[in-house]
């Protein structure tokens, strides 16, 4: 059995975190999937979705320990052919990930109590997102 | 088909990891699916699951080398709420990601012969961990 | 319903990126399948998975910034048992990543515009790669 809905997000630009696992154990709850598994996949190619403890310090280090990796301003290849300034963003993303496969139990996300699924702007502007969940099982 | 089972791990600490691919392998084996994926899944935000040739040396050097991504000791913000020293460990698993997905062929992983399923503890503690492993296939 | 096909690549060695999108695209054609998950998975250890913006700028960046990561030369353990010079091959995979699953809509994958499903090679000389391409749903 597969259940999809996709969950609208405008984002305020580089670094805007979101909590999405109300949202997605909502979509869960709509499937009456009861048990399987649920992949939550970012359309577009800056931004990312992981797990994460959803605390306003975490969401403050997550981008800016990024930026340490991938800094903005860097001499990127992307910048020469596209002069749109977020090559960073797109390699950020792609470390981290555009989507997430979690356990379904009970009809509920199978997580920890300080694990959260997120979503990062990695772009540098507001951008409106879509996050497409694919539910899968029985 | 959907089958679970919890694997119960209990991790020295920081840079403690271990090998899952024979006990993911058993799982598949009791599900009795033969083709399909298999999802395998850290409960909580500081150990991560990816794959790896098993061997002492890069069971050294994965560790060692996320520590000079995100070292200890630098200044993370989620210190300044929680004061528990792992604002590291947090941010090394969301880089690697609390989970994979892995084709089932013929009731067994497909994998490199010098690939490996592992769990890395990221955290500074001991701790025990759950890690949810989910076939879906036929 | 699940179904399965290989795509096999020849690599010319480091940094060798390929656009999977199409090929994805045709096994899901022939799969029949409309509505689901697609695994993409790279078997072997030393090269990985995952979606980008797939234009020559991204095509040299990701490579030569992984590389700043891991850099070659570093003096890893795994260098130590094995002598094969790929002990950053082996950490940049694993930080990516060795597969990804992609939602499918209407017999095609959801993707961004400027997003595509690539595969990196990270080992330092020409490999034969298999790529195992797994189609679930309905």
């Amino acid at each position: 059995m597969v259940y999809r809905e996709v969950i609208s997000l405008m984002t305020s630009g580089y670094g805007d975190m979101t909590d999405l696992t109300h949202q997605v154990e909502n979509v869960i709850g709509r499937s009456g999937i009861k048990n399987g598994i649920v992949n939550i996949f970012n359309v577009g190619s800056t931004a990312c979705i992981g797990t994460i403890e959803y605390e306003p310090g975490l969401v403050k280090d997550l981008p800016e320990q990024l930026s340490k990796i991938f800094p903005s301003g860097r001499h990127y290849a992307h910048e020469q052919t596209w002069h749109d300034g977020n090559g960073h963003s797109h390699l950020q993303a792609t470390l981290v990930g555009s989507g997430i496969t979690v356990p379904v139990e009970n009809g509920r996300l199978v997580l920890g109590t300080w694990q959260q699924v997120f979503h990062l702007e990695c772009d540098i502007k507001r951008r409106d997102r879509e996050i497409v969940v694919t539910v899968i099982g029985e």
